[in-house]
């Protein structure tokens, strides 16, 4: 298969969709980036890599952290993780109360916020400083230097209600160890990371190699523990959608609504797909159609 | 009638069940009351009053706090007020979340938790000092000073984890103008208010006598509005058996988690009951009985 | 206090409000009542009656219905109907399924579909022939022949879907105990009673006479039966905004998508308002605000 | 791989799991079954098959048929069977109706209760006698004849008032056109479809052959289609807890209260194992627990 060309055949198949939507608009930092911008990059496990547009523009990963977060979480407290945390799909909004309230605080699963904010929790318990672990986490997975966007951040924070408000409410069920105001700061922050598609490609080529980092060797999951992440991106990964995504794609995958989303095809390849403008599920418009096309050509859906 | 013979009786009737349920213990202030207290006093328009018990003892009126500043918010901004809150019982538990995040961060009512917040957010928005006013709007409906509980108030703040989530939530749907540190300072407050049962009866006679505050002549509400609260004391006033208080007793009340509840028979008396053991909707067992009793020997019922 | 021309002054001041809303389209039978029709009847203890408008038309009594087959049922079995069907706001839509779910198929009120079809449940369980023994009862407070009109209790029937959802959905926690068809025959002809404002008004009066029936002195409630039935018609007699009408109105009220609306006025009158245009809460337009101005005018708000 | 060693290995790791936990109860038929058996049975896409256990036993399929519906569905319908159907995880219990209220009448996927039950109405619709379609259908898929469980169909229609309010409550939002006796006879028939372990193996081979029937060449479904009905059963295909089973098992899976689990290795192999006594999620204890183990050893996660 010549992934190369047939990026550029998406590319071409999706032209008029990019830019179709709405860029976030709930903080200024992402309400301003310009939403005729679109990059596809792929990492095979072999090595070899394929890009089209901008795929080295850095840009916010927002959602896509979790991944990051949850990994380094699994990696440093095993499998006492899911003490604080389930791993089901949770049939309402990503940023919903409602079950939270029904479960006494336990998110459903780490990639709605709540659950998002729960491991944050945990690595705040279990770091020195998890702010710059996390950093170091990333930065070893590229084997590059990464860094917070820090304006991002404080954009984050000042328009953080939702988010405070179901801090609050995990930690009056007793699910949240650490004062809200810390663990707001760290999921905040590692929200804030900014990458290019080229980066989360290489940054996400341990969860389709059983957990071993091609670019350095360095184990990151266990074999058994990187499966179980890819279960939850394809379960939990995209909003309110992944049963969509599931049906359409075919393949782990996890979004951000800085317009980015990753997917991985388990011992084949990694790929990263960013287009600011977003559908309403919250998904990049041009990015989805985009992973939609290439998996059906190139066959490697899970299912 | 003889109130003063009738308030004797019902003290008797109710011995057995003195100190039975459990005190509030989610603050250390409310866990350590003894529960082997009870005051129950009465004051009817005429000025004549009735007490049984230890009716000077000054206790957390809590929840009943929801009156005053509900009546206080209502003297400052009329009917306007009724854009921020809503007027339905809300049919899930006080401290709930679920209906909030259903109806956009509506509180259904002034008397759960988020409705007294909402109210005590247009308090701030409207008084150059919201908690000087609120003690200054008591203590003008008592003819004598009254003081907050700063122990309780920061105990309170201390385990407010629910009510920063719920105060959070409300200000992510853009129904909260002022910072939840500040809105939730006042609320903490007007909670720890202590007065005592005969203090309790005086300070809410305005409310069966058509507005105007008996001990000095003033109007403190227009007839409708008086009606109009009290309707909601009967529909919402008592946590999630409002129903079943309607039921049994017949009058609009309103309770605390200190073991107050407060009720007015309108044109005729105000009432005050005190007993700090809660039974599980969070009312005071013992003031409970000795108000159905007192109720239904008066011949007092609305109904 | 001259009744009938307050009444007169109250029709001429709704008389913009009435055909404004729409009428029931659910069924036939009640899609092609005229909506410009208007009538208020009042009935006070001592016997002597006003009304104006079109006070002896029949018109589909609906839920208002549920006052009487409460009633019944209370005569009949006592406290321990309560066993089956709370006594609570619901704080959902009068037809939802959640609340019946999450409290395992136990209605929160009798006046909810939930609840009165549970009622007609316990009536069938202990009448031999419950649909005769209603028309009995009512016929029996009315001094005079009553009837179902067969063809809305069959119309009822073959658009009842939702209704015979609620049925088997009890039914599936073991909280009904007789055939789905057999109770919904039941509550569908109880519906379909037809009887004009005066007739309701003086089937009636015996809310608002401590449960005696002052046309022939016989008791139909004890008279704390009766002072409950007035409480539940206050905290839920009005659909989902029982408070709004607690708040507006402030007495025990019982709506129906017929239009009517009863009311009872404690130890003085009972009164009926039709007019079949509803608005969005289900309730009558021209008859909410006409038993507005008449409670304010009269001033017999029980707050 | 030696699949028949690995099957008689998973079968002696799991011999004390055999008769744990608890055989469906609702109804007599399913009662009665002997909670000590335990089958085992695949078929790879070569056509050569392993087996361990009573894998020639017939049991009742139940919840797994709602594969063979929709795969039959697709197959008449195509695209537009998702008007009424979506393709969502629920988050909510399978027989749940708190999400059919929110969504009006439309089911989340169609392996909830409401999903199958609308599948069934669509079979309706569009068959002469969609139960003897459903029976070709199987029959078809098997090479051989199936038949229905005639004491089974009418033990759940005894029983079926949850399945009776699902379906009427459907229809009260107008997303079921036919009566609701007609379409529960139908799903109640396919529920009580009896099948041997090694039968379902080989009449679930087209969900892991790109949708053609190895057995005897006939496209089933379309490639797409049938990735799609692969990606719902991991998503949505048992109970509360798929995202459980993504994570520990990684397979598109369908259990049934029989006891019964099909999955599937898509270009690989079917599987159904059975053990009728189920776990708290309604699952097969034992077999959860012999998939978990076969697809560990066997290395055939989708992830």
């Amino acid at each position: 298969m010549d992934e190369q060309a047939l990026l550029e055949r998406v590319h071409t198949q999706v032209a008029n969709l990019i830019g179709q939507g709405a860029v976030a608009s709930y903080i200024p930092a992402l309400a301003r980036v310009d939403p005729n911008q679109f990059a596809f990059a792929l990492r095979r496990i072999d090595g070899t890599e394929a890009g089209v547009g901008c795929v080295d523009n850095a840009f916010s990963i927002q959602s896509m952290s979790k991944v990051f977060s949850l990994s380094l979480a699994l990696q440093l407290l095993g499998e006492s993780l899911w003490e604080r945390i389930g791993r089901e799909p949770s049939g309402d909004p990503f940023n919903s109360l409602v079950q939270l309230e029904h479960e006494h605080g336990k998110p459903r699963n780490p990639f709605i916020n709540a659950g998002a904010i729960a491991v944050a929790d945990r690595l705040v318990s279990h770091c020195a400083d998890a702010k710059q672990q996390i950093l170091e986490f990333v930065s070893g997975l590229l084997d590059e230097p990464v860094h917070y966007d820090l304006e991002v951040a404080a954009s984050e924070a000042a328009h953080g209600s939702r988010n405070a408000a179901t801090a609050h409410f995990m930690r009056s069920f007793g699910k949240l160890d650490n004062p809200v105001e810390v663990v707001l700061d760290v999921y905040f922050h590692q929200c804030a990371l900014a990458l290019s598609c080229r980066q989360m490609a290489r940054a996400t080529a341990f969860l389709c190699d059983a957990g071993v980092n091609p670019l350095n060797g360095e184990r990151v999951l266990s074999e058994r523990q990187c499966r179980r992440v890819n279960a939850l991106m394809l379960t939990c990964g995209t909003y309110d959608v992944a049963g969509e995504f599931a049906f359409m794609i075919g393949l782990p995958c996890k979004s951000g609504v800085g317009g980015g989303i990753i997917a991985s095809v388990p011992k084949q390849m990694s790929l990263c797909v960013w287009s600011p403008a977003l559908g309403p599920s919250g998904n990049s418009m041009a990015g989805t159609k985009a992973l939609e096309l290439f998996a059906a050509e190139a066959g490697v859906s899970v299912f």
